[in-house]
């Protein structure tokens, strides 16, 4: 019945694609500081800057455009997200309460002449579109920025909008 | 009967402010990867980061301190402020629709010594005061950014508030 | 009978917090240009961006990591949160009408390969912490970035959920 509902909506939910895309969400990221990860207020959802860190450690140091390629920088943002999704998730129980996603900022330690930013945060919301669908499509704000904590290359900063 | 009513108020609608500036807005700016360039939430509209496109193509490429002036940074300031009231009027019908400027966040690619960040974003506060009037100013955060995608020099990221 | 109230409640008030911490406020920030410090829409209290600026002069200059160390940074932060509170206290009319912080950001004017962000927006962090509580803590982003306006070295933006 549940199937045959989403059938005809003809969107499987962010949980389901979930489970299709095969993407498993990491355990849930620690502040680095004096801070929470998420922040709800109204149908807002806050999540603090999420960095490239896989098991506790950063996944990728150094600046794109210098140690980095833009390959690496896609794989970090990749990992970031994860991070979002697990941190929003964990906050809500399930991602399914995620009517919207309305901005994604992207925030990439650049060094010298680095242009190929649209490249490094399309990694990010390439695997948003995969979860939440086309129709749940974000703002983007890119910057290339001078550094990041601890020398990690990219942080995403997310709000969501989700249902009471 | 509408003249007098905007006239007892004292307010020339925005729309009206555009025609009597002769500001003409572009056509609506195209993302750059997968994002869409306006989201609204109740009564809050995000919008992308804006950039000094014009014509498909950056009318502006460096940064300010090494090869454009603040004179340059002012003129790519105003460039990305249009395409903002693009967006915002593409998306809303009207800018009349706009009941208050929430957040200016002006972003300008700087190199070494840099510190005249206000007068460059001024270019774009004082295009929205004279479209919306003082009486809707926004709060403005202003950082001086390592680059920005494809090289430009000045990115704009505007949230409104408006009515249902 | 407020003091058993708020012993029942456990919860000192902000105004209390900032009596009790012999925290004293600035008078309020001006604006470098065209914009305000402080909007309100619905339950959301935008603030512009923060500087380290005491008695309308800035109160420190330069990069964390070239000219400046991580105290100087942290003493900045200090700064430029007192004129966020400043600023909150002076819209607002009572800091007691903060029912949470929602959004802390903070960029730092980097330079080289400075990696110590979060101890210098800790400084910030744990300011609000003493005035809110543990119980109103915000998310966080934290950006290095390559200048700020008039060379200064800690900008901060806040987001406050207001009562009504």
């Amino acid at each position: 019945m549940n199937n045959s509902l989403s059938y005809r909506a003809g969107q499987p939910s962010a949980e389901q694609r979930l489970h299709e895309y095969n993407i498993e969400l990491p355990s849930i990221p620690t502040p680095l500081g004096a801070y929470v990860e998420v922040v709800q207020t109204g149908n807002l959802l806050f999540l603090s800057g999420m960095l490239p860190v896989a098991g506790g450690k950063p996944a990728y140091l150094g600046r794109l455009g210098a140690e980095l390629t833009v390959e690496d920088g896609r794989k970090a943002a990749a990992i970031a997200c994860l991070n979002v999704l697990a941190a929003a998730r964990h906050h809500l129980g399930s991602l399914d309460k995620v009517s919207r996603v309305v901005r994604l900022g992207v925030s990439i330690a650049t060094d010298g002449d680095f242009r190929e930013h649209p490249d490094v945060a399309d990694a990010a919301s390439e695997m948003l579109v995969h979860v939440f669908g086309e129709e749940k499509l974000s703002t983007r704000i890119v910057l290339g920025v001078a550094s990041l904590p601890l020398g990690m290359p990219v942080e995403l900063e997310v709000i969501f909008e989700v249902t009471p």
